[in-house]
């Protein structure tokens, strides 16, 4: 019961972050290929971001899975995860605005960095309620391995972005790569 | 339980796009007639697209009325569906600003084209979890039969927008009336 | 379960609604009390209109209580009630900003009208579903009762918008708080 | 059932307000750091009423907990509350942009001053409902005494913000600070 507010209030602000970003797309006054040309970067960054929300309401959504009652610390962790998030729309924005240049290229990365800051906070205010659970503890351990080497590649990609741009978008696109691919030890150890 | 989720995220996602697509009826300054009729285009885009969307949330809603189990290629299948839909808002704008010019309509045609493809491959995602239920899967054949009917409705109305998009305009006014005549016939595959 | 989802996606979309109105509250670049009294007209026009979306809420949400099973005719009514809902945003910001000159307030009552026509035509989709149950049908006649009597004012306002604007205004008031103080009929008839 | 809703609409409203908050966070047209540094006063801003809106979620969280049956009291006491809150995105960007100056400052602190009234108003809709509780109802005295603290602190906040903002600031982050700490008055009677 708590725990589906928990879950629809992250959804609604999962789907409105999702949605805004499209917004971003402005609308252009002439009819021409040329004026949408111009607005690949901002779709390419558009693609990018939604793939990376949707991974993110993914993980959450296995992540809660694991939750039996909510307490306030894991409510703060929420929040905060929710909070990193809501920049998406402004870090993808500026970036796909700029053709990816230097500095947005790496705020997006850390943007990106923070996120995963806060979806392992959300981890650990979890952690404490699995004690009993050694599956499911062992599950969520791999997990955060796995954040943590994302982490590391955000932080390799914020001094790249400043020189070869490129190479930390590439980053992005591999991190996500790896995490669209579905982690399936959560799963498992539910269902065990 | 994790099906409610699915169905959540796609609502409010749904139901943000639906709604946003009215942001782009701008308020006119002065209060007079012609202020408003000059909205006209706008709105008849508007009043299309919010059809289409109607109809994919009927239509998603039975879907996933099939759906036992939410595995990763279905959540992936209904993000691909939920990207294709999120760039209704950007096309039908273009296409009402516009005033239904060639290059807008093809466009928007398009933009159908890959949300009828998203809505194929989503049920492509499902079919496996059927095959033990041979008259729900009779169902979903019959469903993606019109679908593919669309789709090639939709590849016609790509060059037609260069030519008479009025024409292309009809064929989606036309599809539309196909698909809100409802498909009963998943409806009474489950209930039976 | 399908009465859930409809629920759902009712609620997301009044939610935005009531929500990106307060977006036509544009934020003034000086900081003092002569640019927030500038606002006020857009804020009682924003005002009224929570209010509408609320009672629209609030009678949606005891309507659909008497819905047993979902067919293509609720799905389609609730759509087209939506529809005209979506459009509040619209003539409200029209209204507030053209300080309630007439013609805005003439395309308000329109809005309040046909909104009134989508709950009338929602009313009748669900009225065959409680054939078999007296008390509630007669609860529903007398909602719908009090439904026609408010489309009559509006209609009534709509030729006063343009000599006398403020009649419509209090009209407009006046049918909001014929609204807010409930109809208790729907809620005693489900407890019998 | 009737609560489902109740929660659903609340989270859509609440979801929303913390997320268009973020558009206010113009994209900056150059790709500098001083374009960025330059947001900082909108970005705490933000923040902050980030901060407030997550508090209200979780205390509305907790308070619908102890409703029983929804009536109409609890509809619009409810409805005021989320439209007190609906104003927060505006006097949020409107101190943002004005870099906390005096009457902007003010009127924020008029806004979360309503927007404790709204909450008051909605405990004592809840209140007849816990009579034969005296345990929840113990609860809810502690919890509105906490809300009429701040609601003076409030009071303060705004003669204060005219002469020196930067108390009327201080004020607003330790008022947050007593709340984010949470009060598991209502939890533990709850499980009692």
């Amino acid at each position: 019961m708590t725990k589906n507010r928990l879950e629809a209030f992250s959804d609604g602000v999962l789907a409105i972050i999702i949605t805004i970003m499209v917004l971003e797309l402005k609308i252009p006054h002439e009819a021409s290929f040329e004026a949408l040309l111009k607005l690949t970067p901002v779709f390419i960054s558009y693609l990018l971001s939604f793939i990376y929300i949707g991974i993110y309401w993914g993980n959450h959504h296995h992540l809660l899975h694991l939750v039996h009652n909510v307490n306030s610390k894991i409510i703060w962790g929420n929040l905060s995860l929710l909070f990193f998030l809501s920049l998406i729309p402004f870090s993808t924005g500026w970036m796909g605005e700029n053709h990816f240049s230097g500095i947005p290229v790496a705020l997006y990365a850390v943007n990106l960095l923070l996120c995963s800051i806060g979806f392992y906070i959300l981890q650990q205010c979890i952690m404490p309620q699995l004690v009993q659970q050694p599956k499911l503890l062992d599950a969520l351990s791999k997990q955060k391995k796995k954040g943590i080497l994302s982490l590391l590649a955000y932080l390799v990609a914020i001094p790249f972005a400043f020189y070869w741009p490129i190479i930390s978008y590439l980053l992005f696109i591999g991190i996500a790569i790896v995490w669209v691919i579905p982690d399936k030890n959560i799963e498992q150890a539910l269902k065990t």
